[in-house]
C-alpha cells in the first residue's frame, strides 16, 4: 500500500510542499515516524514534536507550514485529512459475504460482510456495505442501515428490561418493538442495544457507539451523536443530535437531552437537559486519607449549613447592639 | 394473533366495558394506538392521553373507567394485566431444541431451547422450558433452573477473580464452585456471572438481571430481586430478596444488603445495609462551569468546617463580653 | 484427585503437624469444611472459625498453629500456599487443541487450547499453553503471550474509537495498531481490549483483568497490575506496574498513573498520578432522604463558602471595636 506523496494530494487535495515523489508506506505519530511515514500535526501542543520529526512528510495547517522541517501537505483541517488518508492506506475491510459458520435467517445484500459465528435472526434487514464482525447477534425483526460497522460480540435487539409486579414476583412484558439503526452508524464490541417494548429503539444515522455501551428499550439517539465506552442509557430516554457522552456516564430513563449536549465522563444525568452545553457531576479523586477527611463532612452538609445560618443570626444580633 | 376483546377478558378476567367483538391486533401506547390496538393506563400522569386516545380499548383501573372514551377492560392492576396480555399476543418464543451450531456437552430436557453458537459445558443441568439465546456460554458444572431466559452473549460460570500475591506476581486460585440459578430467572445480554471459588454463586428464583451486569464469585442474590443494566456486584456480597438496584450501581464485596433494599442508579454501596428502604449516593450534574465552581470546595470541606468552628468560638467569646 | 496430606507437603513445602496419612479430597472454607477437606486461615479475623472447624487440616501461619484443633500445614504465606494447592487439586484445564467449531486463521502452537466458537483472525500469534474459552474473538494481527487465559466472550483487537469531525459528521480513523499481550495475563469474560490507532495497545506480563473491563486504544498497562470488573480505561492512558484498580472505576484518557497506584472502586481519575498510594473519589451512600437533604447543598457550596468569608469579615470588624 505504498503511495507517493503526490498521489495522496491528487486524491485528497491540500497544498504540497516539498518532493511529491517521496514514497509513503504508512502513517505514524510525529515522535516515532520514520522517513517513509506520513505524520500529522492536529493540535498546537504537539508543535515541539514537529521541529524534531523524522517523518517523510507532515499533514498540517497553514500556520505551521513554515516551521515544518520536512515535506508537508497543507490543509485547513489536518486531522480530518489524516483520517481520510488513514482509511486509504489501511488494510482492506473484511470481504463481503457470509462466513460459513454464521447463521443468517434473513436474505442480505451481497455487499454485506457477516463474520464468523454471527447470528442474524428472521425478518432482519441490513443495508448495502455493512460489516458485522465475529459473533454479532441480531435478533429477529431489526433494521440496520447502510455502511454500518458492528464490532465483535455486540447484541442488537435482545429483550428490553420490562416487568410488571405481581405480589413479590415479576411478570415479563413481551418486548415486541424493534431496533432501527440508521446509515453510517458504528457500534463497538460487546455493546448491547435492546429492542423496544411496543415502539422501536432508534439509533439515527452517523451515530458512533464505543464498546460495552448499554442502550435500553425505546431509547432514541439523535444523528451524529458519539458515545464513549461503558455508558448506560435507561429506557425511553431521548438523546439529541450531535451530542457527546463521556465514558461510564449513566443517563436515567424517560429523559430528553437537547441537541448539542456534552456529558462528561462518569456523570449521572437524572434530569432532562434543554440547553446545549457541557454538563458534569463527578467527584475529584484525592489521596485516600485526604478524601476520607473531606468526605466525612458530605454527610453533614445540612448541619453545616444550619450552623452558618445560626452564626449569621447571632452576629446580626451582636451587630445591632 | 388477532383476538376479540371478549376472548381476552375470558382468559385474563377483568370487567369489560363496551363492545366485546372488537378485534385486537396488537398493543400500543395511548398516544399512538390505532383502532385495532389495545392500550393501557398504568399511571395517573398519562390521564390526559386517555381522553384523546384512538385505541380500540384501554386496560385501566376502576377510577378511570368513567373517563375512558373507548371500550375498556377494568382491573385493579392494569399494568400487570397488560403484561399478561402482551405475552399472549407476542410472537412465539424460540422453538425448543438445540440449534445445530450449538456445542452442548451435557444432556438437556427436550423442552429447552439452545440458540445458535451457544456453548454448554460438561455436567451442566438446565431445567424444563429454559431458553438460551444465541452465543450464551455456560461453563462446566453450572445449574440452571426451569423457565430461565438467558439473552445473547451472557457468560455463566467463568472463573471468579481470585489471586494470591507472590512478591509482585499473582497466583491464581482455582475457582471450583459453581453458578446455581433458580427457576424463572431472566439474564440480560452480555451479563456475566462468575462461578464460586469454593462455594457456589447463587441467583435465587425469580431474579431479573438486565444487560451487562457483572456478578462476581460467591455472590448470592435473593429471590425476586431486579437489577438494572451495568451494575457490578463484587465477590461474596449477599443481596436480599425483593431488592432493586439501579443502573450502573456498584456493590463492594463481602457486604450484606437486607431484603427490600432499593439502591439508586449510579450509587456505590460500601457498607452493609440492614434496614429496608432507598439508598442513594450520587452527585447532581450541573452545567460544567457551575460544577467546577462548587466542586472546588469539595476538596476543602474539612477546612470549611474548621472555619465554621473557629467562627463559633470567636462569636461565643464576643457574646460573653 | 484425592491426595494425602503428606503428598501436599512433599510438593509445596511447609511444616506438617498431625497425621500425614489423612486423605484430602478437596478444599473448603473453615466454616463448611468436612473431615476430608483441607482449609486455610488467611486473615486473623477468621480466627474464631479456626477453633470450631471440622476440616481435616488447616493451612495457617506459625502464630496460629497452637490454636489449631486439627492437623495443620504451617507456612508463612498461607493464602499463597492455598492458591497453589487449589490449582493442583482442581479439575484439569481445558484440553490443548482447537475445537472443531472454532475459526482459526493463523497457525498456533499445539499446546494452545481454543474453545468452541472462538475466532482467531489472520496474522495472530498466541504463545505456548494459552487458553481461549468459548466465543473469544481475536482480530487480525494481535500478539498474545504464553500461558494467557482469556475467558468467554472477550474481544481482543476491535477497532479503537477514533474519529475526526467533518461538519456534524464523524470520519473514521483507520485503527492499524495491534493489541500486544504479555505472558501470564488473565482476561475476564466479555472484557474488550481495542487495537491501537497507529501504535499498539499493550498489556504487560502478569496483568490480571476481571470481567467486562474496557481498555481503549493505545493504553498501556504495566506488569502485575490487577483490575476489577467494569473498569473503563480511556485512550492512550498508561497505568503503571503493580497497580490495583477497583471495580467500576473510570480512568480518563492521556493520563499516566505511576507504579503502585491503588484506585478505589467507583472512582473517576481525571488527572495523572505521580505518587504511589491509594486514591479515592466516591460519595458515601445514605438513606435517600438524608442524601437529598445534604446533597441539595452540594450545588451551593460556592455560596456557602462566600457566606463563611462574609461572616469572618463581619466578625473581625466587630472584634476590632
Amino acid at each position: 500500500m505504498a503511495r507517493r506523496l503526490e498521489e495522496i494530494v491528487a486524491r485528497f487535495g491540500g497544498q504540497l510542499r516539498g518532493d511529491g515523489k517521496i514514497v509513503i508506506t504508512g502513517l505514524a505519530p510525529l515522535q516515532t515516524a520514520t522517513e517513509s511515514e506520513l505524520s500529522f500535526l492536529a493540535h498546537p501542543k504537539y508543535r515541539r514534536e514537529l521541529a524534531r520529526t523524522r517523518a517523510a512528510a507532515v499533514i498540517l495547517a497553514p500556520e505551521f507550514a513554515a516551521a515544518c522541517p520536512v515535506a508537508a501537505i497543507v490543509t485547513p483541517q489536518p486531522y480530518l485529512y489524516f483520517a481520510r488518508v488513514s482509511q486509504w492506506l489501511a488494510p482492506p475491510p473484511p470481504e463481503a459475504g457470509i462466513h460459513p459458520s454464521a447463521v443468517v435467517e434473513s436474505p442480505l445484500p451481497a455487499s454485506v460482510s457477516v463474520g464468523a459465528h454471527c447470528w442474524v435472526g428472521r425478518d432482519v434487514e441490513i443495508g448495502e456495505g455493512s460489516i458485522l464482525y465475529a459473533g454479532v447477534k441480531v435478533y429477529p425483526g431489526c433494521r440496520i442501515g447502510r455502511r454500518v460497522i458492528i464490532h465483535a460480540g455486540a447484541v442488537i435487539g435482545a429483550d428490553g428490561f420490562g416487568f410488571a409486579q405481581d405480589g413479590e414476583a415479576w411478570v415479563k412484558i413481551a418486548q415486541t418493538g424493534r431496533v432501527v439503526i440508521g446509515d453510517d452508524v458504528e457500534i463497538g464490541a460487546n455493546t448491547t442495544i435492546d429492542r423496544g417494548a411496543l415502539d422501536d429503539t432508534v439509533i439515527e444515522e452517523g451515530v458512533k457507539l464505543d464498546n460495552q455501551i448499554q442502550i435500553a428499550h425505546n431509547v432514541r439517539i439523535g444523528r451524529h451523536t458519539a458515545i464513549a465506552g461503558c455508558v448506560g442509557i435507561a429506557g425511553s430516554s431521548q438523546i439529541g443530535a450531535r451530542c457527546t457522552i463521556g465514558g461510564g456516564a449513566i443517563i436515567l430513563g424517560h429523559l430528553r437531552l437537547a441537541d448539542g449536549v456534552h456529558v462528561s465522563a462518569g456523570t449521572l444525568i437524572a434530569k432532562s437537559i434543554a440547553t446545549p452545553g457541557s454538563y458534569t457531576g463527578t467527584v475529584p479523586a484525592a489521596a485516600h486519607e485526604e478524601w476520607r477527611k473531606n468526605f466525612a463532612h458530605l454527610r453533614h452538609l445540612d448541619a453545616l449549613a444550619d450552623r452558618i445560618r445560626a452564626l449569621e443570626a447571632r452576629l446580626a444580633e451582636l451587630e445591632k447592639k
